[in-house]
């Protein structure tokens, strides 16, 4: 059984920690002390001592810029690192290059789910880097989640995966909470209008699958929504949003996208064609 | 049984008139004649003649200025209106007074669903206005779908819903083509990532719940995404986004909301406090 070193204790690493102790020897370390409460696992002094105690190094702390103050490169030579911190494709392609650079067989890695979802069937976790490397430690890596995906050899890859999702779940909940905001302004109260938001972000998940199909075919058909339509809809709203003096940046920066694409022609072509643009 | 009379024959207007047709005397007109086709009712050679063939008149057109010039006034006093075009509150509010100024009553309305919902169980509509004249109608007016539903005395409270509707919608939208935009940049196919994206948007009802239940409580904690931890994650999919030179200007909108309640203090808080600021 392959022994785990975990480096960074918060919620998340917390999670993995106690994933992993449940059939691994495992190793821990956090910078402040104290973090490791209820863990069936060592606690070392330093970074450089939870490095060394396992072929298999875990990170997971609040950005690249910890990941980087707390590894030891002469300590990680020659074992496996696996970064669980969020970032960008960038940063992760350049953590690997850090990597290759000292003899650190490296892994960038996404999870998808909260702390509470570790070790169980929801929890996603989607790898990218060297496919020798990942299948070496696939096993190991499993008993974080029941969705364990490699999803290419470039590092960046994962991350690539995460900051689409994040681009439009945090765009739609700025959306959502300016909704509610607006609601506010008119004197609608947010149970009433929670219901109604629901049906119409619910259309979200079928509509994703719209815009894939018209990708993957390349001809974005506008009898459902035109790119002219949606330009009125919206104009409607920014009005209402005006009319209460609120802030409407985000959506007047969506409109501009509109009527860049009207402009570009594509007025009667669907709305989807935008994620062709 | 109630004669009805519909001004209008889109796509919205001729399921509309269909709908009211299979129970009730209808006549219809449009600008541009030829659009009644397979309608049991009265085709009208002008608008006014298709407004006094009957008490109760609903228009469904492009916007409120193409309202505007299909109504006669004269023709319409002492009968009842109801627009299901859509507009902001404030142009709701400007054609009630309109209305009551020339002795019309008025109720304005929002549909919630496709031309092929209007008469089924699918179709919400909204009404606002003069609660008698709702009630006067409601039966009538029922025709149109399965749920219909009276929201308040305010001519422009219909509009309302529907403007923070649509704010949540198209933003969220936006944010979904953005993704799929951005993941073309990083070399992922739209099918790789589109169920990824269906699994993090598909979190927004829940949320919205969240959202409504922080609001009527008025307390924002921030235990599962504080405002800091929203703006370092908006940050990651800022930098990779502008890596590949993509236009960013939406979730920078986004970024600098969330910057402004940081700076006001809030950046312990919970995101959802971005609702009521």
């Amino acid at each position: 059984m392959t022994s785990v070193t975990v480096l960074g204790l918060g919620p998340m690493g917390h999670a993995l920690a106690a994933a992993f102790a449940a059939d691994h020897p495992t190793t821990v370390w956090n910078r402040t002390p104290g973090k490791a409460d209820g863990l069936d696992a060592a606690v070392a002094a330093t970074a450089a001592e939870a490095i060394t105690a396992s072929p298999l190094v875990v990170v997971c702390v609040l950005d690249y810029a910890v990941v980087r103050s707390v590894l030891d490169a002469d300590a990680l030579r020659g074992r496996t690192l696996v970064n669980l911190t969020g970032g960008s494709p960038g940063r992760a392609r350049e953590m690997a290059a850090w990597a290759a650079g000292h003899g650190v067989a490296y892994l960038d890695g996404l999870i998808m789910g909260a702390p509470a979802d570790i070790g169980g069937p929801d929890a996603t976790l989607l790898f990218s880097g060297p496919g020798d490397v990942y299948r070496a430690h696939r096993r190991t890596l499993a008993a974080l989640g029941g969705n364990a995906t490699h999803v290419g050899e470039d590092p960046g890859r994962a991350a690539g995966f995460d900051a689409s999702m994040l681009d439009a779940f945090w765009t739609s909940m700025i959306g959502v909470v300016h909704a509610f905001r607006f609601a506010a302004a008119e004197g609608i109260a947010p149970a009433e209008v929670a219901g109604h938001m629901k049906v119409s972000t619910g259309l979200l998940p079928d509509l994703i699958d719209v815009v894939a199909e018209h990708l993957t075919a390349d001809d974005y058909p506008g009898e459902e929504s035109t790119m002219l339509s949606a330009a009125a809809s919206m104009d409607h709203v920014l009005d209402a949003i005006r009319a209460h003096g609120l802030d409407n940046g985000v959506l007047s920066a969506a409109r501009a996208a509109v009527q860049e694409a009207i402009d570009a022609g594509h007025g009667s072509d669907g709305f989807t064609r935008l994620a062709a643009l």
